[in-house]
């Protein structure tokens, strides 16, 4: 591999420059050359606003979805090949598939959670209508709709894959184009993820490209539309919130930032313990997975003080048996710092972190190597520390490398002091079989923390574990954490959205969501709505079906039938003396049974199955010989992508003679796209 | 009133020095003098940390509502002492209630909003949970928790009393302490505002502290717990967002900033139309409603090209009617601005907008007054341009006063682009009879605006109107307008409080949450869950009921009963050609009712009624012959903090005899607090 290619203004660019080397942080051979000079940053921009965004903005959000799922599955074909160049960033194979499986595994994610939480349309409604008027004539509805801007994604060099993709995902289901710039160190193996994605043609031209090399004068160029996600040191991250352009125009900025993350074992999880075991063997396995180079690896492990030596001693003897050397040397458990630099960087954190504290095991400048040369490649020990708590440095000073510190703790309330003394982290881990114990913490240091494990017995097993962000929860942590928050599902995606309240009538806010608003105008026509397709039906058309009078004798019967004998349905003196009724009440359930009965067309047709029900609540108690009316309307329609049927989303309004509501409710049903 | 006085850690500070004077808009006599010196920044916040928050999250979001709600009572009654200091800013009457009652109004939405819609508990429940492994020993919660530091919240000067109350209302009851800094030039409104809040005793001791002067050197002490919210203009948004502690600790950084605010005129609109009546009155309403001092007045009014003469006309005539002058005395209609200095600014601004256009309407060095004098008191004109939107001063250049440029276009596509140009705006509106255009306008125009108004004949009698942001709706816009979201209802909530995915076992997550999720331990005794008052009910208390078989007989009693004769349930040979059931299956409505059946109490008890059904999934398919049984479990109990009774929320999990869901819900019950 020679010179690392920028994919730009839909072109494959060389540098002309000769580039920056690379080294394989094994062997200190050359791996790539990286340089982007020569790229014109504010046609990129401007390539991924005029090109990308409007063919992105053209999809619904299941169209999107569905192309997040081709594109995982187009990755994973191509899986070995990503490995191979993944071990050259001193990862093992392990550690490739925790970075590139997990890449693929986040745009799997995306795929499905877009089609299954996301309406399969261009514009996104948040949250329910808002009253803003008696008459009903005014109200207001929130929306999001993309950011017309390109999300410029700014990755660290510890994950080459799952870093871009977990980023990109998001923006692209959001519909807003990515710039991917990953870290140089890295950035051959990223750049070969890039180059698989362009060309299998999966996505619309635009809507990804790709910086090898510096950004240049990129963020000058960013405007109040632009995103920027950055994830890397806290100090980068401080100088670029800092820009003049992203503090002009208020762009969205998202850090992600290295933090000094806990792990707390619970008093109840004495020697013996399982728990007591899985708290070394998480702690062990996070300080050496990656060698260490995770954003959410533990840095400081809380014990009880009395527990400390304990801990010490079985954690020493665990790391004992971890084999160091060649990534893809059999036995290897730990590979390579990415490169030298890395390694220099990491003693220098271990030699501020010694001031408080002492070594437990290993030695940061001696390490046996298998297979491999351990000075010119970046290796270096676990090193487990202890120090005192009351110290700044454990708390303050991250080695980013397989390092960590233990902290003896003596009370629940000296343990969260400590915690917030971290100042915010991406992760933390609670080790207990203590429900109480295990809440009380939670709770306590929630404010500080994105994300937050409890691991016992129970849940060991089937654990991600302390350091792996899911695609489904929010990664991201307050104050040095950054103060971002990536993924977390649909949350990720609105990150890329603009919320606008919408204010008007009901007609035009149904004209804009698309979705059928109460007090829209609706169209009744001789043909009953369950007679259309989903290619005939139109949001407002609708039914209405009734009157049907419930008698006492209905009630009675009801009662019977089903065994619902709730005294407001079957004794009038306590029905009277219930403060709600007053009297005997029908049934809720044979409201909406009789509504069903009312508005159902039964022939077959294109409506294949009631799946559900949403909202129901009932308003006015029905009484004896009270008569009932039902509305349905037709108020979303969601086509599905990979189906021949969709859902069909209806309002039910249940009235009785005075035009009281009694019961309202969404019925939820599948409708097949054509008659067949 | 003399010097006004900060009311910081618990006490009324009074500054040994003589303060800035504060002069009445009208007269230019001093109304007040304000001055922080002395006062202890760092301390302050301490005080608020250790104080305040402690207090407030001892508090449930209800019982955080209700004193929301007892709060706005009390303001109401003292609304015509804060009238008649709010004349002195310059304020008319109407003036005064905007920024008055429309301040209390926010407390009193809040209010309700806090009890309607956030649980009675202390720790917000986010989203669903989301599993995370097959065997469902481990899955996901977001919780949302308050953030441990003060909300520190920067006013304009142009609303002293909504501005606060805005920004407090939603961190109140978040359970996050408020430290409140008005404007200097209006700060005796403020002041008061906040004396008659401390003076009620109302709210803890601790959760509003305030500020009479300058922050000094505030802001140098802010942590990652603290937040920061800012309204005034982009360029101390600017500085504001920049500052080093901001930077550094990644403190959530809120910004409302002037922005060049739009209302467009549609096509349609012709003269003698209703909307074009709209528009003009709803332009001139808002250029002369607080003199034309609010964030969210109309600074760019869009006229189609052939249409502009006949607006300036139509809107000069309605000016030339407005009567200028003390704002106590009887028929004015505009007072004054806040200050001579900010008259001085709007001459400015007008100097700079003269160079892309000029004057239809107003003289900005004279103006006839009533009942003062033009040149102590801060009065203009109010001036209509118009101007060439090529030209970049309209969209840049904000005079902030009675100032509003009528701007031509030709087509929708160049309105959009035209609408860009402001880069970011808190509200936009669209006046026009045409839903297609408005929603193209809408959908067009969103990503640059926090709100958007779309008024015609139908709306327009209780439509709020352009420039009223309101409670329930976010206010914020992007860019420009400093990239902020305040209110919105519960998401102004959100933004004081952390979140976090916490990932465990259901019984840890239902210790966590207080409420029960799905895998958690249920308790099933003897005593029927529905015969346990909200005093005695646990969460996780559960009945199995059943079991109970559906028999072809049922599903053909059902169906005449009720009437829902779908062919599902009737037609064995077209039951069997949908694809979805493959044969006769029983009515969803049986299921539940049957269910409903099984698990019912019937004697008189705590709990008075089934007022709802949440979340209905039918599962699987039910069959002839199939065995129902009913497992309902208390998930969630809200005690209400002013009734005898409170919400249950239950489970229920309705199998067949292999086990299978068939129907999963939520039932919603209203019990008593205490047996009977």
């Amino acid at each position: 591999m020679a010179l690392l290619r920028s994919y730009v203004s839909g072109e494959w660019h060389t540098s002309a420059e000769e580039g920056v080397p690379l080294h394989d942080a094994t062997t200190g051979e050359e791996v790539a050359r990286v340089s982007s000079a020569g790229v014109d940053m504010a046609a990129t921009l401007d390539y991924g606003r005029r090109v990308g965004g409007p063919a992105l903005r053209e999809l619904t959000f299941h169209q999107r979805a569905a192309l997040l799922k081709a594109l995982a599955s187009h990755l994973r074909e191509h899986r070995d090949e990503l490995y191979a160049l993944s071990a050259k960033t001193g990862a093992t194979l392990g550690d490739s598939k925790f970075d590139i499986d997990g890449g693929i595994g986040v745009l799997f994610t995306y795929g499905s959670k877009g089609k299954r939480e996301l309406p399969n349309s261009t514009v996104y409604v948040d949250g329910a209508v808002e009253p803003l008027s008696k008459g009903g004539t005014f109200a207001g509805q929130h929306i999001a709709t993309p950011l017309r801007g390109v999300a410029i994604q700014i990755n660290a060099f510890n994950f080459p894959v799952w870093g871009p993709l977990e980023k990109f995902a998001p923006a692209f289901l959001a519909g807003v184009p990515s710039l991917v710039k990953p870290a140089s160190q890295t950035a051959y193996l990223t750049a070969r993820l890039v180059e698989l994605i362009i060309e299998s043609g999966i996505l619309p031209e635009g809507s990804l490209q790709f910086i090898a090399g510096s950004v240049g004068d990129l963020l000058d160029h960013v405007t109040a539309q632009d995103l920027v996600s950055f994830t890397g040191s806290a100090s980068t991250a401080q100088k670029l919130r800092a820009h003049p352009a992203i503090i002009r125009n208020a762009v969205r900025f998202n850090a992600e930032a290295d933090s000094l993350n806990l792990s707390i074992l619970g008093p109840d999880a004495k020697p013996g313990t399982v728990e007591f075991d899985l708290f070394v063997k998480q702690l062990t396995s996070e300080m050496t997975v990656k060698a260490g180079q995770k954003c959410t690896a533990i840095r400081r492990a809380f014990v009880p003080a009395e527990l400390l030596d304990a801990v010490a001693e079985a954690a020493s003897a665990r790391l004992a048996k971890v084999t160091v050397g060649n990534p893809t040397a059999e036995g290897v458990r730990m590979g390579a710092l990415a490169s030298l630099e890395q390694r220099e960087e990491v003693r220098r954190s271990l030699k501020a972190l010694l001031d408080a504290g002492s070594i437990v095991f290993g030695d940061p400048e001696k390490v046996d190597v298998v297979d491999a040369d351990a000075e010119r490649g970046a290796f270096i020990s676990p090193v487990l520390l202890k120090a005192d708590p009351e110290r700044a440095e454990p708390h303050e000073v991250e080695a980013f490398g397989p390092v960590s510190t233990l902290l003896p703790y003596t009370s629940t309330e000296q343990l969260i002091d400590y915690a917030a003394r971290g100042e915010g982290s991406l992760a933390g881990s609670i080790v207990t079989a203590d429900t109480d114990f295990a809440r009380e913490i939670v709770l306590g240091v929630a404010p500080w923390h994105g994300r937050l494990l409890v691991l016992d017995a129970d849940d060991a097993k089937e654990s991600t574990g302390h350091g792996s962000p899911m695609p489904q929860l929010v990664h991201g942590g307050p104050g040095r954490a950054g103060g971002g928050e990536e993924m977390g599902g649909i949350r990720g995606v609105m990150h890329h959205l603009q919320r606008t309240a919408v204010q008007g009538t009901p007609k035009l806010l149904s004209a804009v969501t698309g979705q059928w608003v109460a007090g829209a105008p609706r169209t009744i026509s001789d043909e009953h709505p369950f007679r259309k397709s989903l290619a005939e039906l139109k949001v407002g058309d609708a039914v209405v079906a009734g009157p049907r009078q419930v008698t006492q004798a209905d009630i009675d019967h009801f009662t019977e039938f089903t065994g619902d004998s709730f005294y407001a349905h079957t004794d009038p003196e306590a029905a009277a003396a219930n403060p709600l009724f007053g009297g005997i009440v029908a049934h809720g359930y044979l409201v909406v049974s009789f509504a069903a009965g009312l508005f159902v067309s039964p022939e077959p047709g294109p409506v294949l199955a009631n799946y559900g029900l949403e909202n129901l609540r009932f308003l006015t108690p029905v009484k004896v010989d009270d008569t009932l009316t039902v509305t349905l309307t037709a108020k979303q329609i969601t086509p599905r992508v990979d189906q021949e049927y969709g859902e069909v989303r209806w309002d039910a309004d249940v009235t009785n003679q005075n035009d009281e509501s009694v019961a309202k409710y969404d019925v939820l049903t599948l409708v097949a796209k054509e008659k067949a």
